[in-house]
């Protein structure tokens, strides 16, 4: 593969989509691309490496899959932040063997959850040589008022802590994906057991709640890529609190359980621990508690405790079950 | 070496610098980076590889040499569209056995370079293991003026063709870095050889100059970080037109005429297809001319041809001297 016909070919996918407004002015094709600004531009990267973070030809994940998850974890860092996705720029490392067509499967992955979050383009990259397949993905979003975002450093003390929507489905998905657990002897109907694997293979950003979120004034909030446990731990260091997390309160997605009894952990500590989830994790003041749920939370799962300095997350309640939990999680 | 003791070596190397009027609100420890936009955002992205675009520990190229070339190759981009650069995430991919320490020379490069182009702010990235050392770098520019960029879609007929430095130091540097010339056996000064090799182990991306010819209202122009011939070419067909250059016009770098004639090849192809000098090429209306020398401009070196359905790249004159080149250089 040429790296110049590979950017033929992405020309082609992506070269037209202007964007709301026509917002891209000059997309794909010049030394840089330009972009009628909003008043902040929210901007982060994401790296995924073939045999870190995926392994390509394993378990029935596609190409498309990888430049899905990999386009995901990005936007859901500005889901986190509550801001409007804009641009996506990607820098494809190609292993030897890869073809134009792989590089369009990839791209593909991408663009068809640019299309599925709504208004967001694929508007410049970069396609090298690579030792394995690589994917730096930088998104940049906008907002129109820097307070009017999701912070990491902005829970207080006496915040409920809400999360989005049930956990643990991306970990128990992978763990069928891997055959570490067999959907049939766990007694999984089919259904429950794909909507699992998918949840691992097609994350959904929360593009949507966090921007609904940070309209209805809340403040703090982290996604979930690296699992509640260590997600929450950020956001407490940043914000100088213990949060304290009533594990039987975590709503847990369905069919985890079934897999959690088969991997021998409690159901709650895989939906603790299990990363790739990107729900939100917000910390709400009591009296925007309504406001929340409207926005997006889904359930409540803890509480801010007073101003720490030794901040960090204590799992309470429940304890008889989760022998040795509290202290994995530690950091 | 663990991702997140790396994390908080680089907020110590980058915490605290919040640019040009705190414009960067948010830096390294959020999901994301917020920065108070400009009218315009100017990004491009450069993934440079080892093995592919570097190798470490050969012919005294230093870690803070790969951290500085990567961010220059990136910057140069900018200045090819004479945007104002404004803020670098770096997706770092860090091979087994790579430091901390090893981590922070690199970034050392980069935040060397981003203090010698002037108010450059690392504001973010993403550090992940890999299979060989990897660089992804974003930069993102800002414009008060879409019309107030160069492109490369702008050239027109009759325009004189300009650049604004001597080339073939870079290629010729790296000659001697490889040791493929020895400088002493072609009678190459010690100064002379040394700036050769630091114009390949550090260019300088021409930001300044690039925003002087886009104030001085110079419309067409690309960076020459592939070679003069390979990038002329983009530019004459992303404007549809052929342009003509006089490869005896070239200007030359100090010492590139030594060095090619040990290579056995004439100064002037070394200094057409040698890659890295990031000088600006650019198309200049002829009544533009002096306004163009005064924003940086050092040498003329051919004129655009009419409109031509087979855009590309003559080089016409002292055609005795290089057999075969004008062949070597289409596409």
């Amino acid at each position: 593969m040429s790296e110049r016909s590979l950017i033929t070919a992405l020309k082609g996918l992506f070269g037209d989509d202007r964007g709301r407004d026509g917002r891209l002015l000059r997309g794909i094709g010049d030394d840089a691309a330009v972009v009628r600004a909003g008043a902040y531009a929210v901007t982060s990267v994401d790296a995924m490496v073939d045999g870190v973070h995926f392994r390509t030809g394993q378990h029935g994940t596609t190409l498309a899959d990888i430049g899905h998850r990999a386009l995901a974890g990005a936007l859901s860092d500005l889901a986190a932040m509550g801001a409007r996705p804009g641009e996506v720029y990607v820098a494809l490392g190609a292993p030897p063997g890869f073809t134009v067509d792989d590089g369009l499967q990839v791209m593909g992955g991408m663009r068809d959850l640019c299309e599925q979050v709504g208004d967001v383009v694929v508007a410049g990259g970069d396609v090298t040589r690579a030792p394995a397949l690589l994917l730096c993905v930088t998104v940049v979003g906008w907002a129109d008022d820097q307070d009017a975002l999701l912070t990491r450093d902005r829970a207080r003390p006496g915040d409920r802590i809400g999360v989005t929507g049930p956990l643990g489905a991306a970990a128990a998905g992978l763990a069928l994906l891997e055959d570490r657990v067999d959907a049939d002897a766990c007694g999984l109907p089919e259904a429950v057991a794909d909507a699992l694997r998918l949840a691992h293979r097609r994350p959904r950003p929360r593009v949507e709640a966090g921007r609904a979120l940070a309209s209805a004034e809340i403040r703090a909030g982290i996604d979930l890529s690296d699992g509640l446990a260590t997600d929450a731990a950020h956001l407490a260091r940043a914000s100088g609190v213990r949060l304290h997390i009533d594990p039987g309160a975590l709503p847990v997605a369905g069919g985890v359980a079934e897999v959690a009894a088969a991997l021998e952990v409690p159901a709650h500590e895989l939906a603790a621990t299990g990363g790739e989830d990107y729900e939100l994790c917000v910390c709400v003041a009591p009296g925007r508690v309504r406001e929340a749920e409207r926005a997006g939370v889904a359930a409540w799962i803890g509480r801010v405790g007073p101003a720490d300095p030794e901040a960090g997350v204590t799992f309470t309640g429940a304890r008889s079950h989760l022998t040795g939990f509290e202290h994995r999680l530690g950091d």
